[in-house]
């Protein structure tokens, strides 16, 4: 990889200005928009006017959102004009989402009819759905098509595509009726009619499915792009690989905030603020204190037993967080794997059976080390009391770490909230009624007999 | 999507043959390779054998890693051969690395010497780098080449290639000296020389670079694939996108089972069993069992206090989970972050600040949450030092969660291994420790005076 990073764009700036533009030249947009996005608005938008017209609008398009609504606000209108034209659909429409309604009013008079109601169009679809991250600036053809006539379609075509690599066959209504790749189609006989070649059972996904279904079936099916069908059947759109890529690595982060009980964020961490942030964590914080509440009540109802044997007290941390430890672990493993697709709803029964099995296994080689540890601080009978205790809190945590994303995804509701907090503070409270009365109730006989 | 989930393959085993080979023909391989894991491997081997050979290997090629080994030990040699021939390159570099020895040793001899050769070069580098992940089925042009002898060499090739849609241009050392894409070749006019419009500054990979940063550029760049080049320069395969978005999936995944304390999973959550997952979860679970003595060993230092105020231990599991949460969330945005390349291990003093004070905000609302509790289960007092606990423990913990990440990153360890369970027990230990050294010494005071 071409590493330039030790110039900084930043000690460019006020250098000879030839010497910038050389940079420019070498630098890959992508990395042009890294960038950019750390300089001050102004004076990146000076910069980035310095490239050729073609490169600004692809650099303008790799920007964080948050970034290219400070770059419009900087930029004169003409050139705006000229950035917003020649990008990619989808990132144009997306970049209306977020312009302020004065920019928006400004720009929209100046673009083409065509465009504006492309933007108006990609604009209406709900967030997270298929239609809300597909583009429109796809490639199609005719069935009545030769070869040789979708090979010139396609020339014709390809500086305004986001690819000419799949290509759509659709009918006079729209309908989608075949894909073509181009390279069947450069294999092919020039005057073979594409209806000859065309895949005719073409997967598709619809304009209101979730964006992580369709980044699945990307990944699942190994496609350079799927296209989007309306309630119609007609072509509304694709969505490419690439995009793909993107939407399944913002659905990642997204479930491991979840399950770190942290809220969606807007940005990246790095790019969102401090108060962003807390209200992002602050929510789940003062729920799991009110939570942690029955803990504390469970220990005051055995406030008896504590007094009379506070050595107790000592295994407390210990068990009740291996309960938590041991049921994290359940719940991490099965919002990966329900996330993924690895499981699903129907597989509740299965992994139940195998849970309780590995649970029985955690908790008896668990209750062994810490039995060791019992015997020496409290002798035999504290001994038995915290290893029973042991496997009875491990097997529990573990059943509701299972148990608590399956809940979820059965009630419609994101399984990642069965965050490693929420599991912990529930079986705490459920290891200190079991701990607690399991010495209640056989510590006086024990110790006695 | 084609959805045909509702007619099993396993229902149509034992029905007229006609229908079987319909259905075959309507599925596609990725969603048959599905159906075949659930078979037993003879009775799946009997399926596949059915499908049209070019159908077979692809469909194999879809299988998971334990389910090829099975089938190939299913399969008869000819059979084997004839789908192993026709794999791609990278996919049957990988099932010889789980295949038999037996079955190894029948195959090798049977395949060309070109097909032994790549097979064992690809095998050949280390798991985890970008060599074990690239193919060596790519198209490859020579510098002396117009637009239309490129265009026919790359028709002639096309059949046997991963992709077309990038060919790389190599020098007569194979040395990696450009790019150029299939769009921009039928763009080009046929007499024109490919030196004229190949992009040279060939954005790369060296083979022993880490899978996940191939992944990453792929992302970054929005590339169809990314050449590998060896310690010469020379071309040595490509990663493709498919791929990458494979192993941006698994990493994923890695990390996700390591925040929640698993070790590494070979296959997925629903294929491995009940003593696979047991290893993978035991070695954290003794570990954190060892830990939490610390935070026994803590409460038994203030037996005394206890005993003196039991009503402290009321609020035990509350303050001390408060710290583990708080911790567990940094933690797990800081992995995720540091997973992405969202932030890197220099942006580590900026995030200090701005935990320092997200912390603080989080500790000042706990704190006045839990002070009303405090208040009315003990007074001014206990409202006091538990306040003062929360805020307390809550920077701490939040500190520890944020720092740990880093710490290992700079150790060249997996930042995820500062799973929530460690934190937790991290946490626990530092929060009793401040919750009771508070309350030890300020109780006596407040309370008397």
């Amino acid at each position: 990889m071409t590493d330039l990073s030790d110039v900084a764009l930043r000690d460019l700036l006020d250098t000879d200005p030839a010497e910038l533009d050389a940079y420019l030249d070498r630098r890959h947009p992508a990395d042009l928009a890294a960038e950019l996005g750390e300089l001050p608005a102004p004076v990146a938008a000076r910069v980035l006017l310095r490239l050729a017209p073609p490169d600004q609008a692809e650099t303008f398009g790799y920007l964080a959102p948050d970034c290219q609504a400070e770059m419009a606000a900087a930029l004169d209108r003409r050139s705006l004009v000229r950035i917003v034209g020649a990008m990619s659909h989808d990132e144009r429409a997306d970049l209306f989402q977020i312009l302020s309604e004065e920019r928006r009013d400004v720009l929209l008079p100046l673009l083409a009819q065509q465009e504006r109601e492309d933007i108006r169009r990609l604009a209406a679809y709900p967030e997270g759905s298929a239609g809300a991250v597909m583009t429109s600036d796809y490639a199609t053809l005719s069935p009545a098509f030769t070869a040789a006539q979708a090979l010139e379609s396609l020339r014709l075509a390809a500086p305004d595509r986001e690819t000419i690599y799949n290509a759509y066959v659709v009918d006079d209504a729209r309908r989608l009726v075949g894909v073509v790749s181009l390279r069947d189609l450069i294999l092919a006989r020039p005057e073979t009619p594409i209806t000859d070649f065309m895949v005719r059972d073409v997967i598709h996904a619809r304009v209101e499915d979730p964006q992580e279904e369709v980044a699945r079936s990307i990944a699942r099916y190994d496609l350079l792009a799927l296209p989007i069908v309306n309630g119609g059947g007609m072509l509304a759109g694709i969505v490419t690989q690439d995009d793909a890529m993107d939407v399944a690595e913002a659905e990642a982060t997204a479930d491991f905030h979840a399950v770190g009980a942290s809220a969606r964020l807007a940005a990246g961490l790095r790019r969102t603020g401090v108060f962003g942030l807390y209200r992002a964590r602050i929510v789940w914080l003062v729920l799991l204190v009110f939570g942690n509440l029955f803990s504390g009540a469970a220990i005051a109802a055995f406030e008896e037993t504590i007094v009379a044997y506070v050595a107790l007290v000592f295994f407390l941390p210990l068990l009740i967080d291996s309960g938590g430890n041991a049921g994290s672990q359940s719940a991490t493993l099965m919002v990966r794997a329900l996330g993924t697709g690895d499981v699903r709803l129907k597989d509740w029964g299965s992994m139940l059976g195998k849970e309780v099995a590995i649970a029985i296994l955690l908790g008896l080689t668990m209750a062994l080390a810490v039995s060791m540890i019992g015997y020496v601080r409290g002798g035999v009978a504290v001994a038995a009391v915290v290893s029973l205790s042991m496997i009875a809190i491990v097997v529990v945590g573990s059943l509701i770490g299972m148990t608590l994303p399956f809940l979820l995804t059965r009630l419609k509701l994101d399984p990642a909230t069965a965050s490693a907090p929420l599991i912990t503070s529930i079986s705490d409270a459920t290891g200190v009624l079991i701990y607690f009365t399991l010495a209640t109730t056989l510590l006086p006989r024990l110790a006695g007999g």
